[in-house]
């Protein structure tokens, strides 16, 4: 099977990542971030979430981080919105693209959001309703695609199910992710193919958790499955909620080595990128997690 | 393509992994590592070296180690014998299995062993006489076959041509290391296709280096070329010594459990596999190297 020629990478570092982290940040260090992954050339980049402080502290000040970055063209810069007052919060602050998140298991989501899936779907209506009136994107995640901390084994039926309710709903993109990490390449080859039965494979992304190291090779197992579209954070920012001590997002400088090596387009630049990775690693007094920058900067 | 259904996997953390670790480690707690790992149900393990102390200190007392260790049937316990005196002094031991050690880069191979490939391969024929007479098998490493850290690309023909002398030599099988863990999927692919021109599919093993978070994707994308045979090392024992503080040897544990999620049999048992590597980090008072381990023990 042929790999695709270019592959775009959501970046989730400044979103995804951080909010994961413990220590606290301040504004002007995530707008850095931010600008930092610019330059390096990301052409998607998920800024913060407009959540209630009180839910995510980490996530404080995302209006603020909008409205400090230099915006550059042909760049997305998005924003998580799980419910309408979030939604209107992030069009108040003049972001032009949303995302919701979504369980592809009942046990997670009434653990994580307190109602089932069904219910989550529901609640996303009002947005995506607004969404389409502001003629805004919205892209839909899906989370516990490979595995559930309170269920075990999840269904690629069920996962399939979920993705096509957020793609039917009007989500321009659905994202499956490895919550915990714990799926290898078979079962991510066997989830994109059930999956890519009710939602076109141009319109799914994977996102993958190194917590058992098997992101990489997750991430080759769906470039061969015909999926070009991968999210991940600059330096493994985000640890793993589920397991102390464990590591969570994928490093965008692995997978873009990877896709370097595989020949494949995206835009970016490594050692910018790696820079941008070993800047904010610093300012969070973290190792950096990113194998590709830590074998580079140690030469 | 369908995968192998079997696969081998030869642990190589008592000899490459410790080799590379700068902390001494006593010939008790080397007995030990390599009796936890059979215990574990390992069927390969390379157990020592037979050098001169004053090049690799760290492999001094291997001739006591193969005296200490529970040898269990069906168990190969194989040691590295770079020359005529390091394999006498290995059949001394009661060794029944040795590997002998090239290099697919001209410039490494003349500033690591000092002396051209050629001149390599020439030493190592007294060594493949002697073993045929005495009925030992002998393994062939080929490092240096995705990179080189003097020479950067190397060419896969120049690897098939050391892979084919060593297996025309009388070496059963050649293990085709990334020394310095640059080599992408891509790369592997079309590396075991150009040698498996040369040298069976069959005879033929991966060693991947994670320096750059590469080696289980390697894996994988071997695994799809027909490769049924591994070097890992338990815990990710050993760093890599051309970029300080940066990962090499891929971990056992990650490997068994792709394999696992693949369906592949190993006969290794992945708990009692963690408990091995996680005594010998502890012996060695370095961080666990397998992201399996550290996911499992931190729940």
């Amino acid at each position: 099977m042929s790999l695709p020629a270019q592959v775009r990478l959501v970046e989730v570092g400044p979103r995804d990542g951080l909010q994961n982290e413990s220590r606290p940040i301040s504004v002007a260090d995530k707008v850095r971030l931010v600008d930092d992954l610019s330059d390096a050339g990301l052409r998607y980049i998920e800024v913060g979430s407009f959540v209630s402080p009180k839910w995510v502290p980490q996530m404080a000040g995302s209006a603020e981080v909008f409205a400090g970055i230099r915006q550059q063209p042909g760049v997305t810069y998005a924003a998580l919105a799980p419910n309408l007052r979030g939604f209107e919060d992030a069009m108040a602050a003049g972001v032009r693209e949303v995302a919701v998140f979504a369980a592809a298991s009942e046990a997670f989501s009434q653990r994580n959001i307190n109602c089932s899936i069904s219910q989550s779907l529901q609640r996303f209506e009002p947005i995506m309703d607004a969404a389409r009136q502001q003629q805004v994107r919205v892209r839909g995640y899906v989370s516990c695609v490979l595995g559930c901390p309170y269920e075990g084994r999840v269904d690629p039926a069920q996962v399939a199910a979920v993705a096509r309710a957020l793609h039917d709903m009007g989500c321009y993109e659905v994202s499956l992710g490895d919550t915990l990490g714990t799926g290898t390449a078979g079962d991510t080859r066997r989830l994109f193919e059930v999956v890519s039965a009710q939602v076109p494979r141009e319109q799914l992304a994977g996102h993958f958790h190194d917590t058992y190291g098997q992101a990489l090779a997750n991430v080759y197992a769906s470039l061969l499955e015909g999926i070009s579209v991968f999210d991940s954070s600059v330096a493994g920012l985000g640890g793993c909620p589920y397991a102390k001590g464990a590591t969570g997002n994928i490093a965008t400088e692995d997978v873009l080595y990877l896709l370097q090596g595989l020949g494949i387009e995206t835009g970016v630049d490594l050692d910018t990128l790696i820079m941008a990775g070993q800047r904010i690693s610093q300012v969070l007094g973290r190792d950096n997690g990113s194998r590709v920058a830590r074998a580079r900067l140690a030469k």
